[in-house]
């Protein structure tokens, strides 16, 4: 499991005003440290202030690629913009993200396979997010199926079922963990998972107590990569001694140093 | 998932002190801690040098019950000793352990169906510990099979499919994580399941880091109960909003507070 960084989102005031003074300088400090963290990809959003999007996400991956040789994760519901980034890319990226909604699939299914990119594919649909693991999973057989019709290697597939706040949601939990668990039955190889961590924790106290606690837990039911914040030591200290348990790296007693050094 | 505080036990050097002086004040010093750490049973263990362990175990279940108002777990390999706590506990108690044995099965499923107490059951036998899930699951079915004829309910048992330390056997922990899986589709009512924390971390740095987020991955799983350090208040701050993840307490602002006042 690796951490995709959250950080450089428009979100965020710091981006928000690097993006709108074209100032690379907070960026890239934030690509540097998340790398440092950790992280193995930096998602990158302009946030929702941005009047045109596709020359912010240009210019929001060329200053961040010239400060971190990590991959990129673009996350934009803009796919204009996701289309400019893709374009100067100097490695495989990955695409956040495409609901189960014919047009965009299809736009975006393409356009991973012209750029050889990966995809984030949601559990959603026109009619929003399903509560259950049935429809979960019957939406997650759209997506498999889709990666299959363009050629796209099954495992360039990122599933995210999509977590709700635990505190308004609380049967979403085990629903989430279970349709992981299922993902992973669906192909094989299957297709990989993903989640939006934060969202579990959202609008509770000890956020980051939640986050690390569910991570691992889905980690248990095969979690493959989550957005999240690569700068909570915590997190990393949670998911490095995780990756060991399920037999994915090597034990040394220095686990935990090592995997917040190199970046997976 | 609850926690059988492994405290009381004569491996430490305190408790085995106050067996050879009979002294109750450790063990009920320890007994009234780990109550007020939150745990759900207490468990007994004479330890391996008291020569004659019935009336060990017999002064141990008196002086804890004088304390603590929590179960026992009376945890003996001698099986005299193990009756003779039962004779004198004030309230169903649980027999920790049997492996696939039959004479030992034979003797411990009818004194429990004598003592209306919960049983430890262990996946292994003669042989050993099985390395690979089909056999742990093979021989939990041996164990649910003895209980079904004893007409004891299924969910009194409690399978341990024995972790070993990660640090030599890496691959175990995978391998009890699918065990743990399994064994909830045995029978419906599905048997309980329980784990010997502390053994997974055996001679690691970090100990109680990989304890806690192991039995987070375990809990994910559909971990029941869990023999631990109820007093290491990270192992509890973990369980707390695991607990509430998998939507087995009800949400609330301070639930690491409640969870760690409440004993489960």
């Amino acid at each position: 499991m690796f951490i995709i960084g959250e950080r450089i989102n428009g979100m965020f005031h710091d981006i928000a005003r690097a993006i709108r003074r074209k100032d690379p300088g907070p960026v890239q400090e934030w690509a540097r440290r998340q790398e440092a963290m950790g992280a193995a990809y930096l998602d990158l959003n302009v946030g929702p202030a941005v009047a045109d999007r596709v020359p912010a996400m240009r210019w929001l991956v060329a200053v961040t690629q010239d400060a971190s040789k990590l991959p990129l994760c673009l996350d934009s519901t803009d796919y204009d913009a996701i289309e400019a980034g893709l374009e100067i890319c100097t490695k495989p990226a990955m695409i956040n993200s495409v609901p189960v909604v014919q047009e965009k699939m299809d736009r975006i299914f393409a356009m991973a396979a012209s750029y050889s990119a990966e995809i984030i594919g949601l559990t959603m649909n026109e009619t929003g997010v399903p509560r259950d693991v049935e429809s979960r999973i019957a939406l997650a057989v759209e997506l498999v199926m889709h990666c299959d019709a363009h050629a796209i290697p099954i495992d360039k597939l990122y599933i995210d079922p999509l977590v709700l706040p635990v505190n308004i949601s609380q049967d979403q939990g085990p629903a989430v963990l279970e349709t992981l668990r299922q993902i992973k039955l669906l192909s094989d190889p299957p297709p990989k998972t993903t989640l939006g961590l934060s969202n579990i924790s959202q609008g509770t106290k000890s956020r980051e107590l939640i986050n690390r606690v569910f991570v691992v837990m889905a980690m248990a039911c095969g979690l493959d990569a989550a957005i999240g914040d690569a700068c909570d030591e915590e997190l990393a200290k949670a998911v490095a001694p995780a990756r060991i348990l399920l037999n994915k790296d090597i034990y040394c007693d220095s686990y935990v140093k090592i995997f917040s050094n190199q970046g997976r």
